[in-house]
């Protein structure tokens, strides 16, 4: 690692949000120093609970958080807020929403705030979210917050990392069926319907309900629907609450130390993956395999038996 | 390679429809003969023009897809049409309209059309729909038609295959901001403004075609927008003719060549990694890392220390 991004470790982890900025743009750029610097932070990580809050655009996620932020804050306690948006190219806080936000709590010390894009693969921004979390832990951070803005595959692999998710809908969402493609319904711990004031708030959460009384979950969690219009504050004390809630049942129930163990494993199985492919693609540039390379090219050979040959030459054990 | 599947190999050589869709589906199980079959049929593939389709939902892909093969059949071309819905978990020709557009075609043998839904990861999907062009080229189809429903990443993944793109878009598609982001501005080589006696269709070709004289394209393809009612026929031999013409174009200039080279590398690098992954998770259940793993689950390692020792037990070479 270079002296410089070590020097940033040292710094934020005693408070420095400068040093905490800087890594964080070290994470967005896959630093090649990420393994050191993951490696240094990490004992002294795991103290964080993580709040994930996802929904279709539009739906009001990101006046929840800032309500919520005002309520942590309330009880003394840090929070670090990382929103991803994995159609927008425009990272570190450069969206202009965000600007106006962290303006609002610039001079908080307790509160840090930064945007995520997609700057290569969509994997990549899933990993690197992952990593700003680890960074907010190991600062202190009582409370971080993922906000994801959509609901596609990358959004679902994002909230994995989060301990209780809460997932924000408005009444003109849409029907239930396009939810359950998203796989919102799946995988949210909360469910909020914003914006309660408009028709069909009434309807949509007594479908959610109805849909949770066919279905309940097998973990025993009663999946509270809350309806809020964040814009008045209405609503925002009961979900404080409600995450209290299902912090505690997973503490009683021992599940919050299962569902932090699976996804650990999980990770480990990404950053392998995403490890062995850095890997294999060097290995290609390798002189060794051009031959080979450039038969698949041609179309001479197929690319399973091109995959034979590469692999009987990487590993060491015969295949099995 | 189980016997049954060899057999079916040889009988869909030899023009056998019902070979043919036991090794789709086999395709979709993500069948252990796979690279097998594979093997098998390569010597037979790389005849085929693949066709890409893509656009938001509602925009008429389908039946613009039908009117298409009318026109090849005219020209007595054989063509196989696989249409991917990544949000749908129904699959084999399952979906409705699909039952419907197979019997108009039911009794035509130069035409097969398959479904592909997501079954699994939507990795899985895009090598799927890869490997099922496979099957058409050797079956000895002239054209192979991709049909995706939707706009996302899975989407782009698998319009990487095709030789030539069409864009299918609607007058309230939105605007070109939102095109712009799901990345179809770059992929496609024929825009189709479908429905044009719509309000607004004027507009947005003329938005389109504004884009592309900003920005004209570095291969001197001029990417033509065509205005089409596909449901009255209107506009369709025309994109029948601007594919020829773009077919015609990457040849002259050499670069469909090395388009397909690029494919071929990529898909190689595509294989590589779920081979790989799948030999690095059936590592992980061995006994030998059991301890790792644990440690990791536990939190007292962080995962990247995990990474180097797995790794460096896994590989006959240390790290570079």
């Amino acid at each position: 690692m270079g002296d410089k991004e070590l020097d940033f470790v040292e710094r934020m982890l005693e408070g420095d949000r400068i040093a905490l900025s800087r890594l964080i743009t070290a994470v967005e750029n896959r630093s090649r120093s990420l393994p050191d610097i993951v490696k240094r932070i990490h004992p002294h990580t795991g103290r964080s609970y993580i709040i994930g809050v996802t929904g279709p655009p539009g739906a009001g996620k990101s006046t929840l958080v800032d309500k919520l932020i005002v309520l942590f804050r309330k009880e003394g306690k840090k929070v670090g807020v990382v929103a991803v948006d994995p159609s927008s190219p425009f990272t570190g806080g450069a969206i202009l929403g965000d600007r106006i936000r962290m303006q609002a709590h610039a001079l908080d010390e307790g509160v840090f705030i930064r945007s995520l894009g997609s700057r290569g693969s969509h994997g990549g921004l899933s990993r690197a979210t992952k990593e700003v979390v680890r960074l907010y832990d190991a600062f202190g951070m009582d409370y971080v917050v993922i906000e994801t803005v959509g609901v596609g595959q990358t959004e679902l692999d994002i909230m994995e990392v989060a301990d209780t998710i809460l997932v924000v809908l408005v009444p003109e969402s849409g029907d239930s069926v396009q939810m359950m493609k998203a796989g919102l319904m799946e995988i949210g711990d909360i469910f909020i319907v914003n914006k309660a004031d408009r028709e069909g708030a009434q309807r949509l959460s007594a479908e959610i309900r109805a849909m949770f009384s066919i279905n309940p979950r097998e973990d025993g969690w009663q999946t509270p629907v809350i309806l809020t219009h964040a814009g008045e504050d209405r609503g925002v004390e009961e979900i404080f609450e409600q995450i209290k809630s299902h912090r505690l049942h997973q503490l009683e129930g021992n599940s919050l130390k299962a569902k932090r163990e699976r996804k650990r494993e999980k990770e480990l199985s990404g950053i392998l993956s995403e490890v062995l492919q850095k890997r294999i693609s060097e290995k290609l540039e390798d002189r060794e395999f051009e031959k080979v390379l450039s038969s698949v090219k041609k179309g001479e050979i197929d690319p399973y038996e091109a995959v034979d040959i590469i692999l009987s030459r990487i590993f060491q054990a015969t295949k099995k």
